[in-house]
């Protein structure tokens, strides 16, 4: 380990953001959750009152209330005057699971930025009801609160700062982040990190670190499209590997293709993947990074989502486990704070000076106000208690679309039901052509996102991404029956 | 002319920024400071009384003693009590300038970037006199006054637009950027402004959409460092035109170049060139867009000097000249307003399209409250005024230089005098080495830009680029007689 760890820098710890240790009610609704995911909790049923609860599991009744009342603001349960708790109707499953139906596929040419930019052009009217969006909605994210912070931030920059800070990265910013490494149990020499301009641009340089053209690239199917974007621009190849809904990537598929190809870097979202929604366990992460390391190739983490997570659990990521400095750990603030301000990081490995020299060559810095707004609202803003107002948000706003989903999709349709986030990944009969649908659907003032622009070989061809990521609305609800509708033609 | 051009934003206007004229006393003003420039008034030298030249140019005394009033704030003349005003003894040119040494060479494939490197690393320490610095002072921008248009941006701008001016840019930045353009005599469609991290990112996107690895790029000898290092980068080969230190980039040799070679792409600064100052006349300029037309090759016009003209008439880029969308006009406020704050833009011609789909695929958008302040700033910061006095301050640190390089180096030594921006290239006897002066001078508390970091070719070893970007104070002085100290060892 590097000497120059966040340990070392004992005055940052004076300023540590608040930790909240999980709470007993907090565990307790994480149970009942549980209970209602696995079905063992059917949609109407009762719940145990709270006198019952308290009683069986030897906690205080005030807790079992706390409990419920964050499962009311999860969108699970609902009380009703004088009967109390009840699971909602629409947190049973009925849809069933998509299935993995990617067949592997021979290393592929990518080109999809055609198709990518038609549907991101055509989301622009705002009078559009936004299933197709890539960003929840900016109303979740405490942009007030965030503005008093860019007005601090700026008051604490010396005008040497703002120069020097270009190079370094915003220093209070950097020990932030290093700080939240540390308190999820990583050690991170301040050196590894680079702070980029959002999640994007640290892919960017990373993958243009690791890779020459014509290089082979192990990347998830269906994958995040923008990653499909970096591939294509790099002339890089793909080598897909299928992603289960639930489990993740497909450790066996990995293995073998790391076996038998040449492949110089992996891409992978090992937690909340975009578009499906699905994390490895930490036990298949730990595998996973053990063939990383058994074949000394290099990973790209991009782990956007790793706030978004329901219940109160925080993932380990994959970077938690590189003795090796193989991990390339990227994330950003853009998807749980601060969209817009364009400050994400890259926690780079031994690749972090090479990234970091690149990014010097490209962008220069991300914008120092915004960095030094951000490290403020870290110090002083109520983060962790912002995100759990936009986990819980997200949660209840997922459970509106999947009760939608139930009431207005043809019955054969299968459907993700990811622990966070804001996606769902939909699989419709196979004659569904998700362009048309697309096309159609946006004639009548819906969007969404259809499953080809996911894959590097125009797979999923009858699957689209909606995003849950806005408040729910009679308008959403009219878009899913609209969506409904139009399903019924094909 | 697309039909969409600023002109047609008629509700614009009204937020016009403020358009200085030039009034008769700068008029004047400039006219006394060409005369000192081209030695018709010697150093030392008493110019014309008040009354003298109120009576000769038949203006007003008040508006003289206003042109003369500002010449002492250019640094060019001085007041003695009761004497009149004099020619400052720093003014003259008792150094030569620097002969045009390049010979022309073979296309090169570039290797740099480490060089660059360990220079710009050697520059982090703030106690070194800042010779060697590419940034001026912060201290010479109106960052307060930034910050109060940041707080104005912010709140001015909806949670709708946080994340939807990610991807057309700030709509009111855009506007003010090409109202600007509109009032240097250029009609620019909306549609081809991209607003980018820094002109960097800008110019490093535009070389990305028009070249292939491998390809030919013409750019100037010597060249601003970064350039190279993004050939480097892209696998591209160095076509180096030679850049004469008053009259700017060799035509002739161009023109013999572009006919000779499969040159795919310029890289050129026509106005105030990075590391040695010259600029292209207007009629040059309109030369250098004919042979690019003739030969149909897209030129990067990397402008980003282009505020820091000394005198009050600004100068035209290449751009103004251009009826066929082959230049891409690169541009930011990181040298002129507002450093730190990385916003940039690229007037990208026939190839915006592609250099906006780039820049979504790569950082997908510079921060939106560093727009939204800007975009405030313009409108209603004052940035006319602010401009005048920095040109003002540079001018006079530039004196004082002069002043100091002459008094200090040896008699031997060639300087240039540009008329704007904030770097000088020296010319040293050739038994200097510059890396050497580097290593030594850093020692000594002075930096500088040695002369091989700005070649493809590793020339200029004799040569330095010395910054008078920070305020003069004794401490300059001294870093001046120190790097003539060692000068005297070779």
């Amino acid at each position: 380990m590097p000497a120059n760890t966040v340990m070392e820098h004992s005055g940052v710890l004076l300023n540590a953001p608040t930790v909240y240790p999980m709470k007993r009610y907090e565990q307790f609704a994480d149970e009942i959750a549980t209970l209602i995911r696995q079905g063992v909790l059917g949609p109407g049923e009762r719940i145990p009152s709270v006198r019952q609860a308290s009683r069986h599991h030897g906690i205080s009744p005030s807790t079992v209330f706390q409990a419920y009342y964050l499962l009311e603001n999860r969108g699970l349960i609902t009380a009703r005057a004088r009967s109390g708790y009840f699971v909602r109707e629409h947190a049973r499953r009925l849809l069933d699971e998509p299935r993995v139906t990617l067949q592997p596929t021979d290393p592929a040419e990518v080109e999809v930025s055609e198709l990518v930019f038609s549907v991101l052009g055509s989301l622009q009217d705002d009078r559009t009801v936004p299933f197709g969006s890539a960003f929840p909605s900016p109303e979740l994210f405490p942009l007030s609160r965030l503005s008093i912070s860019m007005t601090r931030g700026l008051r604490a920059l010396s005008p040497q700062q703002v120069v020097a800070d270009m190079t370094t990265g915003h220093t209070d910013l950097c020990r932030q982040i290093a700080l939240r490494y540390m308190l999820g149990g990583i050690q991170l020499p301040m050196e590894e990190l680079v702070i980029t301009n959002g999640a994007m641009e640290g892919l960017n340089l990373a993958l243009q670190c690791v890779t020459e053209p014509g290089d082979l690239v192990a990347i998830e199917s269906p994958a995040f499209y923008a990653s499909l974007q970096v591939l294509e621009r790099l002339k890089l190849r793909a080598v897909e590997i299928p992603v289960h809904p639930r489990e993740g990537i497909d450790l066996e598929v990995l293995a073998e293709r790391l076996e038998t190809l040449p492949i110089k870097a992996c891409w992978f979202m090992s937690h909340l993947q975009n578009p499906i929604g699905a994390s490895l366990s930490k036990e298949r992460k730990q595998v996973l990074y053990q063939l990383l390391k058994q074949h000394q190739v290099p990973m790209l983490e991009d782990d956007v989502y790793a706030e978004l997570y329901f219940g109160s659990t925080p993932p380990v990521p994959v970077k938690a486990f590189d003795d090796e400095g193989l991990v390339i750990h990227c994330s950003s603030f853009s998807k749980c704070l601060a969209p817009g301000y364009r400050v994400g990081w890259v926690a780079g490995g031994r690749y972090a000076q090479a990234i970091s020299r690149l990014k010097l060559m490209t962008t220069i810095s991300p914008s120092v106000p915004a960095q030094a707004a951000i490290a403020d609202y870290l110090q002083h803003g109520g983060y962790d208690r912002h995100l759990r107002k936009l986990r819980h948000a997200l949660e209840a706003q997922q459970g509106s679309m999947l009760a939608a989903a139930d009431r207005y999709f043809p019955a054969n349709t299968r459907i993700t039901r990811p622990a966070g986030g804001y996606f769902l990944w939909v699989e419709f009969p196979e004659q569904v052509d998700s362009l048309r649908l697309f096309n159609t659907a946006l004639d009548h003032g819906v969007s969404l996102a259809p499953g080809p622009i996911f894959s590097a070989t125009q797979q999923f061809r009858h699957c689209v991404r909606l995003s849950y990521g806005h408040p729910w609305t009679p308008n959403s609800e009219r878009g899913m029956e609209t969506l409904g509708r139009l399903l019924s033609l094909f």
